[in-house]
């Protein structure tokens, strides 16, 4: 039951007892038959595939806990093995996994290779591991897994499988953290073992992201001591930054991936277990059977993305125009009663109906994906991020594109169309008064008070509620399973006490020894899943505020600074305090959102120029009419600013393309270096094939050189054309 | 002296007595000793690697012909099989070179395993053969090569190194391929065994283009029967058009490359003899020691591409604005005497002073990309053609750029201007009279007409000249050499008579088994080298004529088709009879064309959208004045016409890259079959590595069953939790 690592030092710092995975169980009441059938199922199902299995109470008396752990090492091994050849044969390592001396027969031997191999050449991390435990538990059973499916089918009374945090990692991980200024590849790698490459992406990201930020930061600082607010000549170097930026990640990323030997994992692609198929083909590249869904019908779902678009626009767009309106006309426009509570009208409006509307709309683009179809996770997972990044897109930037292109400038014309409020307002005012309104004036710091909102204070209330909301959400959550636990208890008092046999017995308490870890392991079992996707989100909107809005406010890049490093931290003690561990998957790239880095990077060079031009003389539109605009001014300055653009993206692509990433160089010189290792081995067929390919052929080479040389002789002594004149 | 190929046949059906390349040597009457001299350094330099040599007297007195052919089978075979391995260092090829059983290892097997290995499982082409010799003749001596450098240092006397063409080919070829409408991979796959893959690539681009032709014809048929010119509808498919071509054609490319064995062909760059290095560096991949010439400095050169383009548009933009605007005062305003000559005027300019300023700026961007210090042919190819596409592009689209984009909309404002030319003029004519013009109007034709002369009479001419030019410039050249030999040799019975003694005796005749041979071979050393840039420029300028402005008129496709069905063909014949047999280089794409076709379809949803914006209403511009055109609404249409051509992009390629070319398919499940076979060879590690991973292990596997037994066992006896239920 040894793990690979030395067992008795394991046992003590992990302080885990071994387990590999907690699979959580739930035996609802009224279908508890069925569950407990199905248990005695997943057991078998465990042990089948060669994990040994410990069951334990959960928190409350439906719930149990099943503690796994890979049986034997040499399954391990069989397991890993197995994994490293398939990323060999898939491309994602250039040299197939053995110990480097394996032309030796013996048995002994090859018994201390192997050993070897595993302890010294390639030692296997805990990330590792543990996606291949969790590969195994849950692959198809005619694929050699226990098929175990949490949620759903046959499976659905499991709610959660996960692995158990490292609480003397996570310790010294957050506390090293907190006390560095910058995060080095080293706390980036222990990531990578302990999370797996697709959690420790996020954080090389974060942290590429964070470094690249210092510049402009101090470049707003700069702008904003030295030439204000709507400086061209800051736009232009953000845009600039951003494009050198997004092209530099792009080369960091396939540097990691090289670096952690995950180039091309995605080729090697996890399907879905929920992917329906029409009919089963052969793979062209492996020969394997593979399941296919009509190419065309994917496409005609797809189709479906406008709709979904449409809708969330005209959902969100609609709630926040008319918050906006509302907010425009009680702010700026009425002076009449209860004017200090109606402010909060719209914010109330927005704080309730837009996290409901969005919940509602994920929950849409949730099914969209899944109806979509698609056979890998990495397919679904961009598909679906594509979706959200549209609802962030709107609830985020949107209401700042009001405020900037339509409100400004077009605020005079619009307003009277206000009226339905005042219609509304007087309703409840007395009917023959006349409704108190203020002189209507546009106000020009709106939009920069708006920006500073969004790239100040919603960083802070964002971080916050990270922490504040699963926490109270735990806290609610565990009351009420108290109050319900302890009011099924008396029910079963009750029922015992009118003399009905039951065999609800109070649980048995913990043995001491484990006790402290079963708590740990209860807790666990409650937490939420880690999803990256929602830390990603999160820096891709605050990255579309610096590219789309900064110039309006050039701290913005200060303000993320502080914000980041902060949440770096805060993003490592989420993981390790309030989700359970994340399974260790692998990635080898951040994704889709890097589609979403770059179109934001683009649209930023839009609406800067746009701004910019718009707002730039102080004030903007003193005559207050848009139609002092010049539309074509305004066009070519987008026009020029977008093309300057595309125009820089190419050449910095270009260099970039020419530093050579040393990954990259990394990975060609280890595959040239593999060739020539094999080539040696061949060098004694080149030297036989080159040198005497055959006693004839020899043979006619010699004569070959006399005819060379008698060839010379006459060219010497008869002479033809001038060289007889030497 | 055997070529690998069975020699009788071969010398029947070549007819070129297994020569492999021609050596032309001049000596001139100045230099005669260096010159003679040298050529014994030649043809020792040449013996030393391995040729065997023949000498006859060339066309002129003072040229002299080598020919040479690889002296030993075995050499091609070894130099072959160098080649081959390189290739697989390089990743051009998945598998190393070996027969197929090369595990077997008794000698004689050997050599029969190796005959079969070059006689049919990889037979090596005429290209690949005279590709190999090219390299060895021309590679540095510490390469092991023999270090001829043509027409440069030490052999400046070598005036060129060039294969015989293989008429008995050229005529079958020539035939074949006038009889046929259709060309297919077959008929590329012959010009690649016996040219090599860049000439390949250029017959397969042209007969990509030539197939996607079809369309656009069809359609501006369509448009010109239907909608008439400046059709929005026919602009926006037109452009779409231009996106799926330029897609289909990378993945193409790819394609044909893996198809071809030459993918990533680019990565093994041939070394540029002229190349200055600076100092010797590591290869950080190969480990090699490789020449280093600082980017930085590089860099610095580069930049002076900017004046250079700005010198292009100076020089030629100048010449061209001037011709214009002399013939617009010519023929639309002045009518003075002798307007039916002067008329001839500006074509006479262009004609005299367009190739003398382009052939001027080539030789200048020659130079520019020379002093660029390139390590590679590659990287030198590529800035060069980058250079000349910019002189092409202004002497080919500026003229009608000028006519669409400044005489339409601006002549009448402009032309008042043209008073400088009128005060020319009236210094000719008497001085008292005023100079007759007649009332001036914008001609509204003038685009149109302009369109057609460049798509129809210019192309027709192009093909034309092709021909007649290098025709007329070997007759003449010829009868200048006859007079001047004539003339020697008169010269030289002079001498003879006047008693002085030399060795200059008239010429032996040829021996008549080879006169016929030497004849043609001395034809053919006068002739050009085939140079695939030039065709290439053709082909990507007329796609721009489609792109940029075939919404003037819609026929122009029509008359594309016709003209490169005759422009395959006759480009056959000018390889065949008008330019010596081509060097058989390899190329995986088209190289650097392939960008400035890129830049032209995304440039044609600029100049669709302007030019249906100005003149899609007939007659454009009633009033005569531009200040008419609402420039944001042209501005607008542009932008919105460039976005859409962006987004459509951003799908064809996603499309494109899901289909998932068949090539790429094809290296992929290669590059799978060849480690699924390796991985074949270590199952035997595998088995025994994860089975049976030690003794002491094993044991632990069994203690661990029975610990996993004893687990289930007290599982169902004690029962925790609920199980105990069933």
């Amino acid at each position: 039951m040894a793990a690979p690592q030395s067992p008795v030092r394991d046992k003590q710092s992990h302080g885990n007892f071994n387990v590999d995975y907690v699979i959580a169980y739930d035996i609802p009441a009224k279908e508890s038959a069925e569950a407990e059938a199905t248990f005695t199922q997943l057991i078998e199902a465990l042990s089948a595939v060669g994990f040994a299995t410990e069951v334990r109470p959960g928190r409350t008396a439906s719930s149990l806990l099943v503690f796994v752990k890979l049986a034997s090492p040499s399954l391990l091994k069989s397991q890993i093995y197995r994994a490293r050849v398939q990323d060999w044969l898939f491309g994602v390592r250039p040299s197939a996994p053995a110990p480097s001396d394996s032309n030796n027969t013996s048995p002994d031997n090859k018994t201390d290779a192997i050993n070897r191999y595993f302890a010294e050449e390639e030692p296997v991390t805990e990330a590792e591991r543990l996606r291949l435990a969790y590969e195994l538990i849950t692959r198809p059973r005619n694929e050699g897994g226990a098929g175990i499916t949490p949620k759903r089918g046959q499976w659905r009374f499991v709610a959660s499988i996960f692995p158990l945090h490292d609480r003397a990692f996570n310790r010294a991980w957050i506390s090293a953290w907190s006390r560095k200024y910058y995060l080095d590849e080293t706390d980036i790698g222990s990531i990578r073992d302990r999370f797996g490459e697709r959690v420790a992406f996020y954080f090389a990201f974060l942290q590429s992201y964070f470094l690249f930020l210092v510049f402009p930061a101090a470049l707003g600082f700069a702008a904003w001591l030295l030439l204000g607010p709507f400086s061209w000549v800051y736009a232009v170097v953000n845009c600039l930054w951003a494009v050198v930026f997004f092209e530099h990640w792009k080369m960091k990323e396939v540097d990691l991936a090289v670096q952690w030997g995950v180039r091309g994992v995605g080729r090697i692609q996890l399907p879905r277990s929920q992917f329906k198929f029409e009919r089963e083909g052969i793979d062209s590249v492996t020969g394997e059977v593979v399941k296919v869904y009509s190419p065309f019908k994917r496409l005609a779902r797809q189709l479906l993305q406008g709709p979904f678009a449409l809708a969330c626009v005209v959902v969100l767009g609609g709630l926040i125009v008319s918050c906006f309106s509302i907010e425009i006309f009680i702010n700026e426009v009425y002076n009449g009663p209860f004017k200090q509570y109606l402010a909060f009208l719209p914010t109330i409006l927005l704080t309730i109906l837009n996290p409901t509307l969005t919940t509602l709309l994920t929950r849409l683009a949730q099914n969209l994906t899944e109806f979509e179809n698609y056979r890998t996770h990495d397919a679904h997972q961009a598909s679906f991020v594509q979706k959200i990044f549209v609802i962030n897109f709107i609830t985020s930037y949107l209401p700042i594109f009001l405020t900037a292109f339509i409100y400004v400038p077009f605020g005079k014309i619009l307003v009277p169309y206000l009226d339905v409020f005042q219609l509304t307002v007087q309703r409840f005012t007395a009917e023959g008064q006349p409704l108190p309104t203020k002189e209507w004036e546009i106000n020009p710091n709106r939009l920069t008070k708006q920006v500073i909102y969004l790239t100040v204070t919603a960083q802070v209330v964002n971080l916050a509620t990270e922490f504040i909301v699963p926490y109270a959400k735990r806290k609610i959550f565990r009351t009420v399973e108290r109050v319900q636990s302890e009011l099924s208890e008396k029910n079963a008092a009750a029922a015992a006490a009118g003399g009905k046999a039951t065999t609800n017995q109070p649980r048995r308490p913990d043995e001491p020894e484990e006790a402290e870890f079963l708590e740990r392991a209860r807790e666990e079992a409650e937490l939420d899943e880690y999803d990256v996707t929602i830390d990603y989100r999160e820096m891709v909107v605050q990255f579309g505020y610096l590219s789309l809005f900064s110039v309006v406010w050039p701290l913005t890049a200060c303000s993320f600074l502080v914000n980041n490093w902060v949440e770096a931290r805060s993003d490592a003690m989420k993981i390790a305090t309030n989700c359970q561990r994340p399974i260790p998957w692998r990635a080898d790239s951040i994704g889709p959102w890097l589609d979403a880095l770059g179109f934001l990077s683009w649209l930023g060079s839009l609406t800067s120029a746009a701004l910019v031009f718009l707002f730039k003389n102080g004030t903007a539109f003193p005559s207050g009419s848009p139609w002092d605009i010049r539309a074509w001014a305004l066009l070519l300055a987008v026009l020029f600013a977008e093309h300057l653009y595309l125009l820089v993206q190419l050449v910095v692509r270009g260099v970039v393309r020419k530093l050579d990433s040393p990954g990259l160089q990394k990975e060609r010189s280890e595959r040239y270096a593999i060739r020539k290792r094999l080539l040696e081995k061949m060098v004694e067929w080149d030297v036989s094939g080159a040198e005497t390919a055959g006693p004839g052929v020899s043979g006619g080479e010699k004569i070959t050189r006399a005819v060379l040389e008698e060839e010379a002789r006459r060219l010497s002594v008869v002479g033809e054309g001038r060289p007889e004149q030497l």
